[in-house]
């Protein structure tokens, strides 16, 4: 259950009801996540977290399909059940087949067990890695 | 410093040295990094997670360069701080720009940002991320 | 569902009863929440975690609904649903407002973005903050 | 080491240049730290961080010195060395005493134990916790 | 809810099929859970994983019933809800005593607790312990 | 760099003295490691993880080495590089082999595997397993 209230759509004014627009506009759909509508509480920090993230996620080196797919990956790691249910339907809606998804989880679960040798090992970083 | 001994190739023999040869034959360069040499230490582990490491970083329906950069994520959000450096120098070598680079970091940060948001306000899953 | 048995108040005898009229006694209220009755199959831990924890959580140099924040930030951090639930209650009830617990949810969120951005960085510890 | 480069003042030009002057000013130092540094590769997630660190950083309902604190204390659960070590120095500039340090530190303590603690009970969260 | 359909024994084929068998005639029982039938999207990965799991969790120089402890206490500082639960299963099937389980979870509070410290202080290895 | 002061044996006084003495006894050696000279800025804190420690660690159901090898899973999956080092020398001390040490590793990497496939796939709990 959310710590914070949830703001409607019908109940939103001000800055949270033109964020909102800007969502329903920019995704061609009605549904406002619940995200959002717990963000809402604070209007300020709706309206940054929405405008960086068009940034962050839209066109440009990277394709929107990776980064969901990277997002995903950073999301698992950090356990958050919320944010991986809505960024795999993303990735999904952006076109990542089935195939692309079991290699993601392959991905994942084969850097999880590496992260996990390297670390209990404590392996020092070969100085030809410091290309920097 | 390293927990294990690190078993160098001079020294390597047996199903040791014959993974050492696959690592110098498929990288096409003589360099055997540290935390082969640390797996070592269990031939069988270093043969298994060889073996797995080549089918799942190779390519497939999610092309090699992408793979490594989902791999830095999860490694970032692990903080594994030796898998940050050698997937990112494995990365360029892959043909990462550094454009491509910022916005790896970018997607890490903004995923990182709204995976501590959610999980602050215990965000329900919407029923509309309930797909499967 | 809890992997242990819950030990409830009126099946509650010896030390488990003494630390559970503590508890009551500590919060003016007849609840005992489900942590305590899952940490009663242990009855010395269950002593040593109260004792500590109303030491640590009491009044000192940093005020109790400071604390609680702090509280709150850990356990989002180390993605502990239940005890998010349960210190945001208890940081309300020791006058955490709207306001201040939107700014809290904004610190986290920076933190953990900052956090992401540091580690995918690498960066290295700058010499001036080596001050000890 | 560092996996990206760090762009010295004295190299700084246009919108980095900018930022820079910010900090310093401030600040009221000429001292630029590796992060900004580091993020300054990329200029424009530069200019977002360091305006969005400033309004959250910044005084409101929860003073900057408890910000410092909960900065301190995700920085510790998501294992930020250059984080923990910055935002220490950062705190104590804004006045935490050593009494402060040692509560806080006693709270992460008590708080990652729990959270340990809750997570292997997978203690269900109480109906009562259930405010919203 | 499950990111990826579930593949139910009836509805097995091929690999899938065989390496469900062979869980079945390994655990002696016809129950076969989430996880497999989740990881059975990818059939190679199935397969893969329960040869990997089988050798790694099997008789060694560290008994099973130790193993599975292990297993516990790397899911909760992963915060992997599922796994906890089906490996505090396995262990008591294994013979993990209430007691047993009890000092497990002190252990994990206890290690968690200092951890937090240890990181939040930064404590310097001490050259003693560089002994490889 | 440590964050806090090292209160060397030579400087320690009244209750931290004690505790220096009582560590010294229980490990007849004289070295006291960087962890303690640390947390011995708060002599309570310093009592309290001393004490607590010795009973969580001592022999019980669970045999010390076993524990020192679950503390070494807990601090791999924080990434306390501090703890790994000290709880693996621990757990030599205590007659960990070289292929205990080898298979706890192998443990470590495919819990870290397994819980992030599972976490990636989101995977329901069996109700076989909600066995409480």
């Amino acid at each position: 259950m959310t710590t914070v209230a949830l703001i409607e759509y019908a109940d939103a004014t001000g800055d949270v009801l033109t964020v909102y627009d800007e969502i329903r506009h920019a995704r061609k759909s009605d549904f406002i996540n619940n995200f959002w509508k717990a963000l809402a509480n604070n209007p300020e920090q709706l309206r940054r977290t929405w405008d960086q993230l068009k940034i962050v996620m839209g066109p440009g080196s990277i394709d929107p399909l990776t980064k969901e797919m990277i997002y995903i990956a950073v999301s698992v790691a950090n356990s958050c059940s919320y944010c991986i249910h809505s960024h795999t339907v993303a990735a999904r809606a952006k076109g990542m087949s089935t195939d692309q998804h079991s290699e993601l989880l392959a991905v994942i679960g084969m850097a999880s067990h590496t992260n996990g040798l390297v670390t209990a090992m404590q392996v020092a970083t070969d100085t030809e890695f410091m290309v920097e």
